[in-house]
């Protein structure tokens, strides 16, 4: 049985399993991002599969293995490994307060995803681009900067730091950084727009890409790029740019 | 201070604040549900905009407080809740396999909800009409049969009781239950077409409905009805019948 742990997730994109990554390299944990091995080596989409029919009840992808542990769920998955390696508030209200803005990013995330998708993930995006449209105007004007107002807020009051909680970075810091990280790469002129709106939440994402070890996983290899088949895509027809 | 539980949720809707009900009526658990009571005695929305005015970093109802202590995001307070009145497994694996079978249930809710608001929340559904039947059809014929066939073999594997794990009821049993009731609500022709795929959610969900607790809190008046503002709504042109 090995200590490092074992992610399963989809190959080719940043998706859901980027929030897990996130938590891993800036914790320094060793992984195995198994799906991404060679099929040689037991990696591959054969992997992913072996996995989903063997692990009781994974409905899909991410899983996270640690020895005989199986953990499923984004959010589920970063509270078990920030809990462990001190992504985790301590005190008890603020972990709870933790999990909570992270399951809100959580919901953002899928709100960002149906943009693109509003008809649903069965069709493809060529079969709602239309609706996309719609849907992406009334994203930028109502959905984001209620997200992003709320997230900005959660930051001003942290009056020693640029965190969500407290005095030292928590794991939904990293699931904020991604979500604008991957906004910027989608929709770069709506964000533009609202360049001034969010001043704390601006300053939190610079400082955890500053972070070294961050800083140096997002420079390597590991770091797969955005693409068009991820949570966050960039569609120029879908990038609306001003506050409606 | 009180121990009584405090729920704020929106007052004329089931909505995702009826998964919390659900856990406390079955466990027997006294709580004010605050929004719904008299403006005169400190209900009503204005109590629902003071709390998210004075509680921190709470983006939405659902909230629960109890005591000192504010839980917010509704599968955390079912955990809360769960943990507290035996509706959760005693063994870790089988906690966080709870825990993951609601966090899929309530992707499984989103998805509901998007198919009659398939461009977002921030529009009427008379103003996505069109796009809510494309999206109707695609749900019908990929989403519900992959949801419900998860929790089909989730139950099947249970070899003596109707539940999702184990041999007592645990908190997802009770929010399968609604997702059940909820659906049969919205997609009377769909569900009917599908009536005999799934024997072993059926038989779930008739064990649930049958908890004399449960039973008594349904025939209740602290039982919303349905209606066409929550998660679950009847339009018939969304109820596509068939399985595609």
């Amino acid at each position: 049985m090995s200590d490092a742990y074992e992610l399963y997730y989809w190959p080719s994109i940043q998706g859901r399993g980027e929030f897990i990554r996130l938590v891993l390299e800036d914790a320094d944990q060793a992984y195995v991002d198994v799906v991404r091995r060679p099929e040689a080596e037991g990696g591959g989409i054969p992997a992913l599969r072996r996995m989903l029919d063997e692990v009781p009840r994974a409905f899909a992808p991410p899983v996270l293995k640690h020895g005989t542990l199986t953990v499923r769920q984004t959010t589920d998955i970063c509270a078990y490994l920030a809990e462990r390696h001190g992504l985790m508030p301590n005190v008890p209200d603020a972990r709870r307060a933790a999990n909570h803005l992270a399951a809100t990013m959580y919901d953002f995330a899928v709100e960002i995803h149906n943009v693109h998708h509003p008809l649903g993930v069965a069709l493809y995006y060529e079969d709602q681009k239309t609706e996309a449209r719609r849907a992406a105007a009334a994203f930028a004007e109502h959905r984001l900067p209620k997200f992003l107002g709320f997230f900005e807020r959660c930051i001003e009051r942290n009056t020693t730091q640029p965190w969500l909680l407290g005095d030292r970075l928590s794991y939904p810091d990293l699931w904020l950084f991604q979500i604008i990280e991957g906004l910027h790469y989608a929709l770069p002129k709506t964000m533009a727009a609202g360049r001034n709106d969010y001043p704390s939440v601006a300053r939190a994402h610079e400082a955890v890409r500053t972070r070294p070890r961050l800083a140096s996983y997002l420079a390597s290899e590991r770091r797969l790029p955005f693409n068009e088949h991820g949570l966050f895509r960039h569609y120029p027809e879908l990038d609306v740019g001003g506050k409606g």
